[in-house]
């Protein structure tokens, strides 16, 4: 297969070029009848948009969606979804000065190295501007998910060294970084306004949690629902690592102290503690899903850096153009979308085996 | 597709309960010619096998693989090559008290939960046998891959608190934790040992380094090599989390300081510290690729713990058996396979677009 | 996977309705640095485009194609190739009648019975509208396969009871019915003539030859070339048969009339007759390639046939429109893009296989 | 993926050399609680087994199945089904003469072509011996499908000239040409011994029906049920041509003729001559399936053939052994088994996308 779709049954396929004519996404095996309309699409695709707040950039870029197929009066059709996001204040001109110049941090070289020709505008396909088409798809998924019930969300846990401590869902959106804890929020915004002034930009960590998952989903030994997560959120652009449940943690523990007994309430089964983040064995256990991403600070800095140009030659660039300081905030509608897409595909899959 | 199938054009299925009859693996899309003995496959297998110290488990469990299939006159024929490896000791009964009851921190709830019925015995088909198959697919793989000049070799370099400060390669196969730091490694067998001795288990952290991977691996904007890379290493049981080159510690960066100048030196381009662990945007860069994975305590521990039977009474089971008192040396041949099953399909891949 | 994509390495998602927004594919795994503009696309989309002569339908239903990703500066990137075709003229209204009834021989029965709802205009995505996306995707699989020196034709080689007496390639577009025999091409458009003044339809074969094809497509023993081919052809509406070489005609033969010997000229291997059609054990030969498709009678024709609403009412239905009277000329490039296709893929397989 | 599975949610995955160490097939996905013992598979397999009677070789090669997993206590468990047959009375010495001689009509060329090497013992992986391996998974299919009361039947329709008239389904396993015509059967019988008698062999069709199937199968545009049906049987070796319903006879229809009312009975929709044979628009319509495939004379017959050997020399070879005079008998329950996985796995993808 090739690389540009994901999910089995519920299949995305994106296309389409930071600074090309448009940007887009089909979305095949939706289930059909579910009520889905642009407004579901927008809100989400406003939600990745660029400009809202201080802490993203402020370039002006109207994610505006068609919806081309699969959807008739109202509801889907079962048949393949296709949505158009136009690229329209697109200003290819702005970047010639990439044209031979690899921007470090980037995948202007790897594209080079592996297809030896690049579209250098804006980072051609390898752009963030590529996760609007996710972020589309995504909510599709969502609407999909609700019917079951399952609900996704994600917040800023970290930016630089500052850390949430608590995740209040009711404050996420009602901060510009997204974050889940309105202490933490107001000290990871300091931050990273004052690294935005110097020209500097922030890391952080996002955390994506799931509600109402049933228990089944994930299919071992390979496409377990922690490594179908793992590969979902790797895959997006400036995420260096993913964990579940406790993650990294564990590996400084001890077997007495990461024990978490099997619990009976309810009629349901569950774990004191949740440490697997939903997730035992590669399927999920009903639990809430709790996954974690790092990212890393944005590579394009206002700073001069040194680099070479596409025949070898050593030179220094300056990147141009204001980009966020910080990209956890816009990763989080986009890490949102990539675990609805694989708890939707996972859904569909479990159903397919065993019927429900 | 289901699940037990992993890669593209170069494609592993695996099959086998821990207690059953057998497991096994088939692999198909090898290129045809590559010489290849049960030698190959015998020399890896023996590394993943149990009993080779007390930081191991001590049960016998020869894995003695037989070629079915796909190789002829000592070639790969380019036809599917079946690997079978019965398992001979197997006491099935020793689990008869499984059979009701979940082992807290395993699968076995959530297999139940998943299909309504499981095999007891041993884990089944979650249990860690199962990547004996993998170990014998990474085998093949290591071979196709050696004929690229690509290596790939794994150590533990953390158990619990104790981190390896070096790696030094020709160490790790010197010492049982696998540790490629002789002073961390004997801290790291004493703490194993202790743990051992107080049934107990402890936790770390496995590193894969892949050397002589050429540029141009991995397919965006979804199979980009490090998705498909933290899913293959996440997939593995007792594995929590996955980062790549710098992971999670970018999260607290700015980005002035994560910054990796581009260079150019003997007709090569690299970064100056491969900070993104040989891959940006996705691609392999054509440095050298580094991949962490976390490793959960073996959950297996001689103490009485809290549970419930599969009916939801609440009890307490005390799991029998010597099990390993730190998974990280018996995982790193496993890491080592999967990540070459990566890094072959990913080759296979760019050669069928690109050509060489 | 969902149904709307085809191939492996060179992958294809179509979407759209008939009488939706717009219709459109995605090409996946194209190789890098091919040559590619819209007038490539268009001169195939022109020769499916109706209203060509009165063989064909006379709607009027201009087919364009934007190109919307995957190529820059006139060559392909490596990345998605988006292509969207809109739907200008579009009537819906036009259809109320068919919003609760089934027309007989057409697929609005068996989409309702599999998702409950339909478009009913126009057939929806059922409708041969949506071969337009098949044929500009194997315009660019055309593009790839003449860089190899490939080439595919297809022709009318039966209509009715007339057939095709022999295949002169230089005359197939020179005559509406494509048909590759001047003489005979003159009497099935005589036979169509008639029946559409009657309001009926004609029934015909189609036949596709690929030259040029190197030995070793084809991936036993699922995906061989043959069976690959079939599906192609067989997936195209109002197909009901698919043979390859001599066909159908070999069952009633003797292995010794059958018996076609190997010979070897100037470095090549081929057969005496080549009746294996190209294909022998399901890998090409190196010979050329034929296929053959049987194709029924235009089901919407001017009379008044018996059906049943969507509630089980019987009742009648004449089917408004101009349409097909015969669907051969227009599925010659519909099958020649199927073929094109599946050649193209399975050329980068052979690749990604054993490199060249 | 690699050309060794078919189907995606009910997946098989087979290997094995005609005179290597074994046959086996791998199958995923399968609902787990299906209650399924050897003596199921065997039943399938002793149908496929050579030396039933004079029509068929004469060889002993007694198939014997060996369960090694995925089924406990007498159900499936959802995890992967792996069954061996070993290949016992292989005499591989006895094929020497065909290590650098292609035969005629067999795939010894193209391996050699395609891998650049191959296994030449009885045509290798090439062999109808692989077959084997894909009843067994059949029988599998089988048993699922008859939890939805879906059954799958061939019969051997035309032998030579000889065409059976009715088709009767209790007369076919009782004679050795499994014809569902008791008069045609004699005939049949007669041609193919003559045929024998003379080192001779005959061609065929074999007809396949399928029961119980219920409407909304088929993933349009591209898995169609017709589509998948066509690959699945164009891809036994031996067949040159499938087709559905009515197929090759609607060529030469007008559209009055071949019109097909729809009908509503006993609350089930249907048409009136099923003349579609089960499928309409590619999606099953809840009738009986029905398709047919050619399938040529044994290619391996006592003559002396004209050849070439592997460096492109003419020679000369007289295949040796007993060969089946006829294919069709033995045909008959692999297309069966090939039917029921397409039926299995596209069951499975329904209730996956809309649920039941």
């Amino acid at each position: 297969m090739a690389g540009n779709s994901f999910g089995q049954l519920f299949r995305v396929t994106t296309f389409g070029e930071s600074h090309g004519i448009a940007l887009g996404v089909v979305v095949d095996g939706c289930p059909p009848g579910l009520a889905l309309s642009l407004r579901d699409l927008q809100r989400e695709l406003d939600r990745r948009q660029p400009g809202q707040s201080r802490v993203t950039t402020s370039r002006q870029e109207p994610d505006q969606a068609e919806l081309l197929s699969g959807v008739f009066e109202g509801k889907t059709l079962g048949t393949p979804i296709a949505l158009l996001i136009r690229n329209r204040d697109a200003a290819p001109s702005a970047y010639d000065n990439l044209r031979r110049v690899f921007r470090p941090g980037h995948a202007d070289l790897t594209y080079f190295l592996k297809y030896g020709l690049r579209d250098h505008r804006g980072g051609g396909r390898a752009s963030g501007r590529e996760t609007a088409a996710r972020v589309a798809a995504g909510a599709i998924a969502k609407k999909l998910l609700a019917k079951f019930k399952v609900k996704v969300l994600a917040a800023t846990v970290q930016a630089g060294k500052v850390r949430a401590e608590k995740f209040d869902p009711r404050v996420i959106e009602q901060n510009p970084m997204r974050c889940p804890d309105p202490q933490a929020s107001a000290k990871m915004a300091a931050l990273v306004e004052r690294a935005r002034k110097r020209g500097d930009s922030v890391g952080g960590v996002v955390e994506v949690r799931a509600q109402g998952v049933p228990a089944g989903l994930g299919e071992p030994v390979f496409d377990k629902l922690d490594a179908d997560l793992a590969a979902a959120l790797m895959g997006i652009g400036g995420v260096k690592g993913v964990e579940i449940g406790d993650g990294f943690s564990v590996a400084s523990r001890l077997g007495s102290e990461n024990a978490d007994p099997i619990l009976y309430r309810s009629g349901k089964f569950s774990t004191r503690d949740n440490r697997g983040g939903g997730i035992l064995g590669g399927i999920s256990t009903g639990e809430e899903i709790i996954v974690r991403l790092a990212v890393k600070p944005t590579s394009s800095i206002a700073r001069k850096q040194k680099t070479v140009t596409q025949s070898g030659k050593a030179t220094t660039i300056q990147i141009q153009g204001r980009h966020d300081p910080c990209l956890c905030p816009r990763i989080v509608p986009v890490a949102e979308a990539m675990v609805a897409l694989v708890l939707a595909d996972h859904l569909l899959r479990l159903r397919g085996q065993v019927g429900f």
